[in-house]
């Protein structure tokens, strides 16, 4: 098996002053990295989800708004910074469920507002930096929320995980899977069950690849199988990403979510949400409050197959997030420690 | 739209001396008749779900049993018997979890038997008869169910079902469909929503196809998304059709049945299992002793697929069946009335 580890899912190619990217897209079957540097591309590589996942979202967003501004040609500060205005606002409609594209995207035109008056090329320097500065923190990051989740588990558990808040959502470690590599790598022998994860197959086509190629024991399953591996006490802990944290402590993830979180709740098993602080949306009162993208119902109907799969005109519910309310969630893991029942988020 | 509801699921043609189903492994792209008479052929179509559907299965290996013995050359009746009696054991091993099979086949030998001392002509002639009787009185057990049923249910009502227990699973009206069928008819305007069920996509390709067929107003969705509909108060009742019903209630169903009954009851949304009484099982204590076949895992990585969705050699859970816990289930519906907590079916 091809090790997919080998490739940055999200990196700042110096050479070319390019955005490169794994095209998600076409994995498991190929491996291509793609090379973006037009403003239109890098909205396009975040809408199909070549690039997905929060944080590799956000990173994807900080270099890439940053690589377009290289090409602006200006001199002068104040048209930089409408132009930079103009891109982020653009950028940010891909994905608007997801907390950290604008949340990065923010950050990115802090600086290049607080550098206005030493003129363009100081604002560009500056926007590298901060953009290589959001990719290293995010690394950072992932490797802090695996250390807090191994504090967490035995040797030898069965740990399920939804969708891929894996490497290939992050910049390197992933947020649910970090613990499986770092205890991977310290032999505790995790036995790792995906789902699929439909209708994309984030779980089948990225997390069963990106686990498996680093020598885990994963087994494969669909959605509606989770029930199924719990009645058999197989699952010992759950871990999920998540896209956008209320500060009642719901949480809005990937499609399904929620219902391994209700599942995993009948069957006593502990749901973990590994959430960057970044994602914690104190604004955001409750679930109720988060706006969930619907999706072309195509993707259900036909995307992957080889015809399609259910009869003409039918109409298709196909929401890209739900919500998982707080009360079925046991902690949320997050780079500066971990998080327990009632949550309350708003001061953080 | 084509009429699925034109051509009857399973049936015996007089002429030909056949076994005459719609494949549906090629549904909702194709509808093709299959005429069979040999019992490989006929037990093949059972295990790779060309007819598929507790009810339905059970009548075409009554019918496929009885065509198979039309062509046997023997005049003597305990040869004939003992051939009988090896078909049967033989048909029997396609799907070891639904009743339904055994039951038919069963009640076929005992007539089997019962006409022995009068000759292989009068075996067949009763063996004819049993057969059209156990079809005849499916789509009487079906419309019971569907009438049964539609006490519970308000106009306008919005309905979820799961895999297909449709009239592709019976002879005529399914079981969980039965009371849609029913209420269409009779102006209650349904909204109904069909969960796609994979990994065969049974909700997909034949539920959302003979509903919409009808006329209904019928959405799909992915098997993860039940809990996002739930939340929002768009499901007022569940139905589900079942292989097996143990003595304490406990049912065994489509591999993610028991996922769309806790999520029911997490959100207070009775859920109800419409069960032929034929599929109640008294012999079997609980849940947990009903034998769960598993089945290949490219069912989940390449079926239907235009490519392979999940890396090599990935390993794969892949029940067709689960077990959902009778403290999940709000009612069991038979032709003979509607059954209720606290169950006890040991006597029926």
């Amino acid at each position: 098996m091809q090790n997919i580890l080998d490739h940055d899912t999200v990196a700042f190619d110096e050479q070319s002053g390019t955005l490169d990217i794994i095209d998600q897209t076409l994995l498991p079957g190929e491996t291509k990295i793609i090379k973006l540097k037009d403003i239109k591309d890098i909205w396009e590589a975040i809408y199909l989800l070549k690039v997905r996942g929060a944080p590799a979202i956000g990173v994807a967003a900080a270099i890439g708004i940053y690589v377009v501004m290289l090409s602006e040609d200006t001199s002068d500060a104040g048209d930089f910074a409408r132009k930079f205005h103009e891109h982020k606002e653009y950028l940010v409609s891909a994905r608007p469920t997801a907390v950290n594209l604008s949340w990065a995207l923010e950050r990115m035109e802090k600086v290049c507002l607080a550098n206005k008056a030493a003129g363009v090329e100081t604002m560009l320097k500056a926007l590298k930096a901060e953009a290589l500065e959001i990719r290293a923190e995010d690394e950072d990051m992932c490797l802090k929320i695996g250390e807090n989740a191994l504090t967490l588990l035995k040797k030898g558990a069965g740990l399920l995980t939804h969708c891929n808040a894996g490497q290939l959502a992050t910049s390197k470690y992933g947020t649910a899977t970090s613990a499986m590599y770092l205890g991977h790598k310290r032999g505790y022998g995790f036995k790792i069950y995906c789902d699929e994860t439909r209708p994309l197959l984030q779980g089948a086509r990225l997390t069963a690849y990106e686990l498996a190629s680093a020598g885990m024991d994963v087994t494969l399953c669909c959605d509606n199988m989770v029930s199924s591996l719990m009645r058999q006490g197989l699952i010992d802990a759950v871990f999920v990403g998540c896209d956008r944290v209320a500060a009642n402590g719901d949480v809005a993830n990937k499609i399904g979510t929620s219902v391994v979180a209700a599942i995993a709740a009948r069957y006593g098993v502990p749901f973990y949400v590994c959430a960057p602080s970044s994602t914690i949306d104190p604004g955001t009162a409750s679930g109720d409050d988060i706006v969930i993208e619907q999706r072309p119902g195509e993707e259900v109907t036909e995307m992957w197959y080889a015809k399609r799969m259910a009869p003409e005109g039918i109409k298709v519910y196909n929401p890209a997030f739900d919500i998982t309310d707080h009360e079925l969630i046991t902690a949320i893991i997050t780079e500066k420690g971990i998080l327990r029942p009632p949550y309350d988020l708003k001061s953080l």
